[in-house]
């Protein structure tokens, strides 16, 4: 029997996206080959469906990333939905009403969903619990703990690369600690059945027991990256960078900066994934940054994608 | 012989919407009849329709308020207006610019309707005198002085619940004073023949002379609520809760917030309505706002339905 | 042979535009006689043109300006297109991310035109160098460099109230030093064959060798003025007014603030511009800028028209 799954519905279909985390294989496989067919529409002349016209997609972002709400608002966009975008920092929020409060106003404005963004873990969650059944949830990031569309669209950039998912060794580098980035795509990297996944970093940036997700851990780039078919990176927040888990920014780079010279060790095929915005220099060097193994720029162009397929497979009319 | 209306053309016919008062009932009724055709359009799968197409609607929002913002933003949307945000505390008027200037700029553009919002009241007015005549101007909320939508969207709300206007005792309860939706809420009310209008607060909060406004007095809310229909909350300002005007906000929830108890003086169908947001625990309890009698997020609901109605009546292809 | 222009493809055609400087005599009129075309459009009931449909056009403003970001804004939208406006001072380039890694993004999610606004001159140059050949780039104002699109609505209004270029005197008056408007009007006015460019301004608010540019330079209004056919007023910046540059607003408003005196040495049926937003009683009166021959609320008109046809130029269907 099926535990229980808030993203699911009665029939197992996806009802919210909230995290990777025991989503079942068939529906991960069924959002990547959905994004398939939206590549394609964005490289017509003109790049819009209609299937989420007349719905009204809110992106409800408490907190600021231009970037990413970009990324919604564009594939939303292309659904032909209509996008309102709130920075609830400014708004009713702060006139002292509650989260589920600025939720129920929005609802009863008829909204088809919502795309969350928030500093505190779970908020998504608690959003997706609250609402009525006819409305959807998208985690966009919340606190350490997820951002599902991320690892899809990591996963989606893989698959496009190397095909095989059951053959491949895969290495996460940097700050696996704070990164809900990291834990979306090492869940995502497990129900797709990749065998070897290694995380790489410094024992202060790693989560403890990081063991138990299915993961080996090293602290040298030389031996973790040994082999290895991706080589996913993170960024390094800045607040990390001059604080009581890191001495520098400099000697990061040095031990975990990723130059050409440590992704010698990998395979020669291997492709290099950052999720953005990069820090020069500091996670990965300029030369790998825009290198022949680097993908980091078709993730962005499959992000669409895969939001598409997200928001369309949710709500499609 | 009728008096003159800024907000009527030579025909009789709503060219502005500034504020109810002075409106006709004719057109108040032709406004709610408008919007019942619209609430059904936001329940269908495609929650559009084609009548202002091509149209350049301005949200000038002078005074930050994402909440009205959105309503209307929504609205404009769902009838295919093109929505243009403005948020001019950080635009042009800072760079020296009179507020005519800017509406003139933002005309020569081509608008067809502006949404006003402002700290100071009659500036709505103001540029309704000012601008071109086939450019239309609604009153968001300007100063102390009026908010018609929401006084629309409180009438429409009642009339769904309690059908007959003429026989309906209604409480209108907390900040009078600087409540422009209580002053937008009584005109309507009156105009569509209310016969007992009470409003309920302590004298501080109350305007002089508030009787000429055609409604009864009431310092306590046993006495006030008695055999009322309808229960109309206010906001209490943050701003007011720690100063000359009143004690503290635990003595005003105390003698003026809207317990169970309390609401058991009113009829026993009455319905309770609030403008939002709410401070639950100050002006209404958390089970009120959330019970049986409660139509607050209907209220919602329908703002958007009446501002397409007054959209599509004043610039409707 | 035609010297290397950055702005024009290798058939000779407008593939971005950067700046008037360098633009054949050819393509501005064959962008005149399309604005020409969008001005019937912004007159009919449904003001939209399919051309833009399912093109994605981000705002990219690294320098606030509502009213410039409006414009294309409104522009884009009546051709149908989807718009992304980014803020960027509040996005990933304040996160660390260089401006030419957002460009990078931005690009990989498909933008099809970039509308640039920036604080340093030649920054839309370095997008326009750097971006794919698919991706338009249009200045919107770089440093003191240029604003091409003002440069093309003023000749534009100009010759809609001025048949021939070839025959006219116009004058530009005020702070020609900081003023990327003049550089472009100059520019354009030579361009276009116009006679007698004159500029009228202190020492002080005049860039060195501007005789180099092909204009006459008067400090006087009385002799500047005289006999001219357009006379195109600046905008004096604020932070101008209170420094080593002027003694006072007060006294610039004296000597070369448009007055109907001074006007009164120009044509009779001069016309007066202005690109906004006026400083009234400073760089121009009252009675002046809302008087018979002032043209400046048409500037506003005609500059969605010529922005209508810059986009439809560069990424037309």
């Amino acid at each position: 029997m099926k535990k229980y799954n808030p993203q699911l519905n009665a029939n197992g279909e996806l009802h919210h996206l909230l995290s990777i985390e025991g989503l079942p294989r068939d529906i991960l496989t069924h959002i990547l080959n959905t994004a398939e067919s939206f590549v394609t529409v964005a490289e017509r002349e003109v790049k819009k469906v209609p299937l989420l016209r007349g719905k009204a997609i809110f992106n409800l972002f408490f907190e600021n990333s231009t970037r990413t709400r970009t990324t919604f608002e564009i594939a939303a966009k292309r659904l032909s939905a209509d996008v309102i975008n709130l920075n609830i920092g400014s708004s009713s929020t702060s006139k002292g009403e509650t989260l589920l409060d600025t939720v129920d106003n929005l609802s009863a404005m008829q909204a088809d969903m919502f795309v969350v963004r928030h500093a505190q873990s779970g908020a998504a969650h608690l959003i997706a619990k609250h609402v009525a059944p006819h409305i959807h949830v998208v985690n966009a990031g919340d606190g350490r703990h997820a951002h599902p569309t991320q690892g899809l669209l990591d996963v989606f950039t893989i698959r496009r690369y190397k095909e095989d998912f059951t053959r491949l060794r895969v290495a996460i580098v940097g700050d696996i600690l704070h990164s809900r980035v990291a834990r979306s795509e090492i869940h995502a990297l497990n129900v797709l059945g990749v065998p070897e996944i290694r995380v790489i970093a410094p024992k202060t940036l790693l989560p403890t027991n990081v063991e138990q997700m299915g993961v080996h851990v090293y602290h040298d780039m030389a031996q973790g990256l040994k082999d290895v078919d991706v080589v996913m990176m993170l960024r390094l927040q800045n607040e990390r960078m001059r604080g009581a888990l890191l001495p520098s920014a400099g000697e990061f780079f040095k031990y975990y900066g990723l130059t050409a010279d440590k992704l010698a060790h990998a395979r020669p095929d291997a492709i290099v994934m950052h999720p953005g915005p990069m820090n020069r220099g500091i996670e990965i060097d300029s030369g790998v940054a825009d290198g022949r193994q680097s993908v980091i720029l078709p993730q962005v162009t499959f992000g669409i994608a895969v939001r598409m397929a997200v928001m369309s497979i949710l709500a499609g009319n």
